[in-house]
């Protein structure tokens, strides 16, 4: 299976031609599984809550879930990408997972971060996991990172390959994505942005560094942290099915929740 | 508050003069918590478990914690240190904090490491803190690093100083630890040892790099990996409580246990 990520530099507001450059940034490539960043399409910093509704999309439907549905079908893998969705008369920062054959998942962000409160409603979703060609995906959306209890859900609700759509602007989750991995005994794609936005005052750095790391906690493929980054890989997804270490530890067998 | 750290070089089965080589090393500091490494005073590689249980001390007695409660009183500190405890006729993977005025919390290994589950019991304990000086401080030893739950149970119990008694031979634990730090915004105290043990055909070498790592991540000192050393470092437990890592964001107050 090959794992793929695209890592961009999206103009706030330029809906068409961010995702227009990201379908040419992939177009020259094959692969299974693509993941966006965190609201690649529409940038980050949004001025208010209205401004973020004006961009948002239905789960479903909308100009970037057609064009990305439309990519799915073009390359028959899994496309995932973040967008901040509309449903109910609420904004949601969230994820979806869209099929060739024209199913998808979606993923509300469980832990907002920072500003994002003042925009986007807390998720309700919680953590989604699904299958696609034989692997288990499962998705979080990047301060995720921070709580250990984000990956592990998933890793515990058999996910093999954890697809983590970002906007980061701190300096530690590159770092942290090794251990979350070596944790759970899994595949990490985090796809980032680079960039800089202030659209608000507030002056925000996107760090790059986007990443493919392996169950042992090897890094498979990075990006730096100035350009826009077409990574692949080919892994074997199985690879995270086995939690043993070594002869008499198994990650998940030597858990104690009763302690926890 | 002064935390400080001692990584051995034990000698085998040496027990008198590895404790006398531990005191020697202290003696000349002052500090009002010390870590000392996972079995520091026996040595990690028993061939079978009579040989460890030869070894074993009862919780709260015997010629290393006679020691070690000696150390405490002279030094005005609470001393946590690793040994293998016996218990009901059965020996623990054991860490004891050793108070001055004499009392001492006593916690067993929960995450128990390859050929240990040879030798050693299951923790039964569960996590511990307790508080010292007005600082509250948390117990867990070695492989406990690698599931997150271990320093969560511990941080939500309102642990400042996570105490953490090691014998590393994987690689990953110094960087974990500033993930951990992170994740819970607590502080870390990782006391390893360093040298060889080879004695049934499975050699060991141990890493060393223990390290003192503050809230936000910072590595306030760290030990190499080829001499016994003595660290210690000024800290301010209160540095712990404001789990505040933005105006926004609470690491504790935005869990969102419904969704682990």
């Amino acid at each position: 299976m090959r794992v793929a990520l695209y890592q961009n530099y999206p103009k706030f507001g330029d809906v068409e031609n961010n995702v227009k450059q990201a379908l040419a940034a992939v177009a020259p490539h094959s692969f299974d599984l693509l993941v966006l960043p965190e609201l690649f399409a529409t940038g980050y910093q949004f001025k208010s809550r209205e401004e973020a509704m004006s961009y948002g999309e239905p789960v479903g439907s909308g100009f970037t879930f057609d064009a990305m549905k439309e990519l799915a079908i073009q390359k028959k893998a899994v496309v995932i990408y973040g967008y901040p969705e509309l449903e109910g008369g609420k904004i949601y920062n969230s994820a979806a997972a869209v099929m060739p054959e024209g199913s998808f998942v979606n993923y509300q962000k469980v832990h907002l971060f920072d500003t994002e409160k003042q925009i986007f409603e807390p998720g309700q979703t919680g953590f989604k996991t699904f299958d696609f060609n034989g692997a288990r995906m499962g998705l979080m959306i990047c301060f995720d990172w921070r709580f250990p209890e984000s990956m592990r859900r998933l890793a515990l609700d058999g996910a093999q390959i954890i697809c983590h759509p970002a906007n980061l602007v701190l300096p530690h989750c590159p770092q942290a994505m090794i251990i979350r991995a070596l944790e759970n005994n899994v595949f990490t794609v985090t796809a980032d942005r680079i960039g800089v936005e202030e659209r608000h005052g507030q002056r925000l750095e996107f760090i790059g560094r986007s990443r493919i790391i392996a169950p042992d906690g090897e890094v498979l493929a990075e990006a730096g942290d100035e350009e826009a980054s077409f990574l692949s890989v080919d892994i074997d997804p199985s690879a995270a099915d086995n939690k043993q270490i070594n002869e008499r530890n198994d990650l998940f067998a030597d858990r104690r929740p009763h302690f926890y």
